[in-house]
């Protein structure tokens, strides 16, 4: 196995500060496991990038991550001096371009979001069973309402139109959902390993130990809402053990606030799962703890992107107030990404991640400077 | 003033049984004030007319209903007998398409959908700020992702697009938008009439005394992102007291979750509306209370539209537990709408609305049948 090569963008904001506490961690698992890992650091702050070079990035900037295993990105979105909301120096279409050009890029077509809400994370909902959510949202990362396809017809004049298209391909769709059934087949596994059970009943009264709920809007948006259900249909057949369950993407926000511990493995379109996944973050106690990763399964010649499911959070940026623990979470889901089945990447993976959950778990959402929960990671990695 | 008539139409599932309170309500109401009140009851149960007809509500269904000052809606959607959720009887794409072409047909376009977390409805939020949860959705009911534009090209197949087009004309933006203005203008006299106030502070460090926040994914959906942008500054130079926010349409849910109070006036696009308005349902007490209406605010010779956020309920129809408190007050807007500034239509519909806030501050969630909540209610009335 070979070196593996990772490209840390900090973005802008307050994403810098989360990255320099992800790589001290990197550097002390690189040490402790005696990992074969190795990284670069790409300074793109999109705002001065831009006004130095007319662009948030490089123009080759693809072309210079490509060779990596994985991009490590803190945040993107620096909208300069706010005193304005409606005139942003750099609007956030501008700046987050790059986000949205790596996942297509490097065909990241998944984009997985878990939500469970550890012990120490805020908890949002008051039912006490929000405890037992424990569910991962897959977006599908490649297509859809993200195709960037439109444009505006007599800007600014009373006769405006603007459009926007949509589009879907049965290949991504099918992807995306065979990807969730694979998911759901496999947390299934992992928690009969670990001596769990969840049931799932299926509509003819069978008990399945998983579940995937498709979410599609079909009653408006019919076109493809009719593709996603009938590829839905087909795929279940393969997939007789997982139980199948769909919900209108308003019906699911509603039960993400309701009844959120019901839910397994969630697939969503890009823009729904978007929505989802934000509702997610907050079932897992918000914004300050959800990591996130865009991967391509198919080709690893290709680095897929691990990015905290945060933004760059420009009111409290530069005064070492962020909260590291979603970048951190997401640091150990990029060595998983990195290892073997097992050997030492996985080992540190999991050790960040018990890590940082003991951190969490013992200040409980107590407010602390960023570099003093980096210091806290790093001494327990140390023990 | 000319006699009022409204169209009943109870639909499918749980709206007969809901309607059926309504009506009775607005019986004693009609006699005890003195009302210049008719209405007709339209039975189009879309799954049995379906199959007498081909078709689930008659050709003319819009012309019979025309000349009506307000629809009162039921619920829609009846998929017959549920065995396998990916083969409905009648697909929810073809037993909704009524309400669609209602609200296109009347140019119903505005959708309003209030969020106040009254007492004895339950709280789903840990925290407790949500109880002073006051906020509008407002959405914008008429094009956008709704247009219904686009189709599957290879259906089935394994190279299947299937594209969906969403249209944003400047002019239904502006009037939506111009919307938000004037009901945060009006919330904001009525709160002082009633000696409230609420504070919003704008980014140049004003503060006023009303607040509208317009929704957009300008970061991904840029072209007609970019519009509404535009035209809300635009507009927010008409309305000086009205403090201005923009919110992306995932921060905003993770918002209504996390901070909901901080809420007044919200503008969003028929599909993120739709979305968000779900989340409002559930920060007001869940679905059995939300009301909802469609309203046609320029053009009084067609009828606004009036029906609860939650549908028809399949699973729990024909038993005689369906909740009608959201259907009640929804009654009570309808009758508001219906109403000069004052006098008696007015009156009613403040009782109604009373007597229903009364009769769930006393039960306070207590499951009770769709009959006894009516006759709850129809007591107060009386009294
Ligand atoms: C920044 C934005 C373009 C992005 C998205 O919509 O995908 C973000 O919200 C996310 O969830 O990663
Ligand atoms: C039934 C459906 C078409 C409708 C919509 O999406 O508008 C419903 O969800 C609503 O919110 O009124």
């Amino acid at each position: 196995t070979a070196t593996k090569r990772i490209a840390v963008t900090p973005g802008d904001g307050i994403g810098p500060e989360v990255v320099e506490q992800a790589v001290r961690c990197l550097d002390v698992l690189r040490e402790r496991y005696d990992l074969d890992l190795e990284w670069e650091t790409f300074d793109w702050p999109s705002h001065r990038w831009h006004q130095a070079h007319g662009d948030v990035m490089p123009a080759n900037a693809l072309e210079q991550l490509r060779d990596f295993d994985a991009i490590l990105l803190g945040a993107l979105g620096d909208p300069g001096p706010i005193t304005d909301p409606n005139r942003y120096l750099l609007p956030d279409s501008i700046s987050l371009a790059p986000l949205l050009q790596m996942r297509k890029g490097f065909d990241q077509w998944v984009c997985e979001r878990p939500a469970r809400l550890l012990p120490g994370a805020r908890q949002y909902l008051a039912d006490e069973r929000a405890r037992d959510v424990d569910m991962l949202v897959i977006r599908e990362n490649s297509e859809g309402e993200y195709v960037a396809q439109g444009g505006r017809l007599r800007p600014g004049s009373e006769d405006e139109v603007a459009t926007q298209m949509e589009v879907f391909t049965r290949r991504a769709t099918n992807r995306i959902i065979r990807h969730g059934f694979e998911q759901a087949r496999s947390r299934a596994r992992a928690r009969q390993e670990s001596g769990q059970t969840r049931q799932f009943k299926t509509l003819d009264g069978r008990t399945c130990e998983s579940q995937v709920c498709i979410i599609t809007k079909r009653n408006a948006l019919r076109y493809w809402g009719d593709m996603y259900t009938e590829a839905f249909a087909e795929i279940a057949t393969e997939y007789p053990d997982v139980a199948t369950h769909h919900e209108l993407v308003d019906a699911a926000c509603m039960k993400f606030v309701q009844c959120p511990w019901a839910f397994d493995v969630v697939v969503a379109s890009n823009l729904q799962g978007d929505i989802l996944t934000d509702l997610a973050a907050v079932l897992s106690g918000g914004m300050g703890v959800a990591p996130s990763c865009n991967l391509n399964p198919d080709d690893r010649s290709m680095p897929s992107m691990f990015e905290p499911t945060h933004g760059s959070a420009p009111d409290i940026a530069g005064q070492g107030l962020a909260d590291p623990t979603a970048m951190l979470f997401t640091t150990a889901r990029m060595l998983t990404w990195l290892a073997e089945e097992t050997g030492p990447m996985q080992e540190a993976a999991e050790a960040l991640h018990d890590a940082v959950a003991a951190d969490l778990a013992e200040h409980s959402g107590r407010r602390r400077k960023t570099r003093e929960i980096g210091d806290a990671v790093i001494t327990r990695l140390g023990q």
